[in-house]
């Protein structure tokens, strides 16, 4: 494909887990909701439903936006560490290894040191801030290697290697340390290959210190490591499709997602919808590509609160016109994948989109809901095709032959 | 993916040859049935169309199954052979080599034997049924190979030679011995390589037998070979999908088809379909995952005879009762192509998808039809994303990064 440059403005609005299913009277969230301005939007839209991954396939955050930022998720897969250190707020650079941590209880029988206790009966998360703040003062280099640790909930935390240099391709394979089981004794990290036994070392250093910090703590007394990885080697967003673009987001996840494929991550003050509106407004003019995330659909849905989930969406519609205003050419509003109420948390189930573009049909449909997506003029299509229709209709796309 | 186990009941109901075309007052079998238990159905479940292999495709039976089965039938090819040995109910097995066979005419012309009538005038099938009988009895084992012979409709007949050994890959590379036009003498069997070779040497000692053994007919004097092929290779069912099936058909091609996914085939008294609702009753606590197949809407869809596919649509209506009570967690009834009275044959068309659970929209479609099933929230997709859409539904496919 090749691109041609012009001044459009595209917006793309993440809905987090916008799709749903039936919660009552036979109505879906989206059903339910009081939505006017998106309600006319829709007529003059085009409107339709994307496949996130693939039919049947849930998918995770990570999955879920690789396709909509145009990234097929089945060839780009973000490691286990990657996104636990991206949704704990810590950056992840080309240098960096990335490891899922938590702490655990191990003891020593018969001789020989074993894992009690896999999740280091699940401490508190208030307990889990203390430890990880106290091994972060201990711990904060290895040689030169910079360790970054960031608490999770109860018992996990992500951990970051940053080496002074740009890690060579395989230095992250490592196995995990976790035995699996209970009983066991934890597993000896070592490189599979000779990158990543370079990595390994260091992270034996590593251990070997944290087990000394830890040692008087009456739980979590050990660290055990897995998801070793490193940064995926992905063509950032301008060079593949020609657009400078920002994320306007308020969860560390989110942010870390649009920063992997070279967005600028704008930062800006507040977290509501409004402020994320007044962050995109104020960078309006500096940018091609807008993604602008809004995380508490998925958040409600995940808890099964389908009145929540109503809400966030009648909350957005009331806040559409000032989108509106900023007249974008291309406006995309969809989500990641679906988290229907019902089911409380992601599904496969495929989900809405609405493409707001003087270049559509329109008089289709309605409304924005499922059923009437279903109706649309884009039809059921793969979340990966997503960045071309909005490049399309920006006419930023070139003629495919003569 | 990644698949979690769960004691959910998949019931995946195949009613062959489904689809139709408009017969009369521009309404297909489908929509002419007095259908009033799936209407009902019809309301509360997800509709769409599946395509069996590609657009425009007529399957035969065997990639039309595979499809259904979660196997792409363009990577998992079974040959000619294969088939005609399940058609006519002779097991294959990693051991043996299927082989089409024909009776034909045979004459010595100029000193040399050319093939006079590739059909043999097209004898009776009882006439195939006494002779093959009779080659049954003359030559049941080739040195330590065993032979076995099933007649098919007039001239045809299905060969299995089952050797001690399982067969290496490659072992049916052998051309078939039809020359394919009349007045030109058979082609003698040869391996392609080394392993067919030594398959080929059987084949040439069967032939010397078979010769003497029909030399006397008067028109079955010879016998032609095609389509030797191996049994596929094919990851079983339970490995791929983590599922125990099972298999309630009546006829051997359908049985022999879910026999080589590794399907248990379940043995039964009679033919009816309330026959095989009482095996599937019978089994239903023993598998997690149940083909049924119903094989009357193909066959007369084949003889053009479309009111006959209306009453046996109608019939399986009268019986889905009984199919309900048992509480599928996900059933799904389609065919495995269509065959369209107007067409008298299989056709390429897209097939009729019903899918039942309670994790979908619903209320989209009135009744179980192809025009309705275009509406439905499946849209139009790939025969071979039923299973994981059926996986889906019932919780068993894990989500796909996190």
């Amino acid at each position: 494909m090749e691109y041609v440059k012009n001044s459009t403005k595209l917006l793309l609005i993440v809905l987090d887990g916008l799709g749903g299913l039936p919660v009552k009277d036979g109505k879906t969230e989206l059903e339910i909701a009081k939505t006017p301005n998106l309600d006319r939007l829709a007529k003059i839209s085009a409107l339709g439903m994307h496949i996130p991954v693939d039919w049947g396939i849930t998918p995770g955050s990570g999955p879920g936006h690789l396709g909509i930022f145009g990234y097929d998720p089945l060839k780009h897969q973000i490691g286990r560490g990657i996104l636990e250190a991206l949704g704990l707020g810590l950056e992840v650079k080309d240098t960096d290894i990335a490891i899922r941590g938590n702490y655990a209880t191990a003891q020593v029988q018969d001789g020989k040191l074993i894992i009690k206790d896999r999740r280091a009966g699940r401490i508190s998360t208030e307990e889990n801030i203390r430890i990880t703040q106290k091994l972060s003062r201990a711990v904060d280099k290895i040689g030169d290697v910079k360790v970054l640790l960031s608490p999770g909930m109860e018992h996990r935390l992500a951990v970051v290697l940053r080496f002074p240099y740009t890690l060579p391709e395989g230095s992250d394979q490592i196995p995990d340390t976790d035995p699996q089981r209970e009983g066991l004794p934890p597993i000896i990290p070592y490189g599979k290959n000779q990158n990543s036994e370079m990595v390994a070392k260091v992270v034996r250093e590593f251990l070997s210190v944290a087990e000394e910090v830890l040692k008087d703590e009456p739980k979590a007394n050990y660290l055990l490591l897995r998801g070793f990885s490193q940064k995926p080697k992905m063509e950032s967003f301008s060079e593949r499709f020609g657009l400078k673009a920002c994320a306007i987001a308020t969860y560390p996840m989110y942010k870390g997602l649009a920063s992997l494929v070279g967005m600028e991550v704008l930062k800006f003050e507040g977290n509501t919808i409004k402020d994320q509106i007044k962050a995109l407004k104020d960078a309006w003019k500096d940018y091609d590509y807008f993604f602008f995330h809004v995380k508490k659909t998925d958040s409600y849905g995940e808890d099964g609160n389908w009145k929540g989930k109503v809400e966030v969406i009648e909350e957005f519609d009331s806040l559409l016109p000032e989108f509106l205003e900023l007249n974008p050419h291309v406006l995309v509003i969809t989500g990641d994948h679906s988290t229907p109420s019902v089911l409380k948390g992601h599904s496969w189930h495929p989900v809405p989109v609405l493409l707001y573009s003087p270049y559509v049909l329109g008089g289709i449909s309605d409304r924005f809901t499922e059923r009437e997506c279903l109706r649309g003029e884009l039809g059921i299509f793969p979340a990966v095709k997503i960045i071309n229709l909005m490049l399309a209709h920006s006419l930023r796309l070139a003629k495919y032959g003569a």
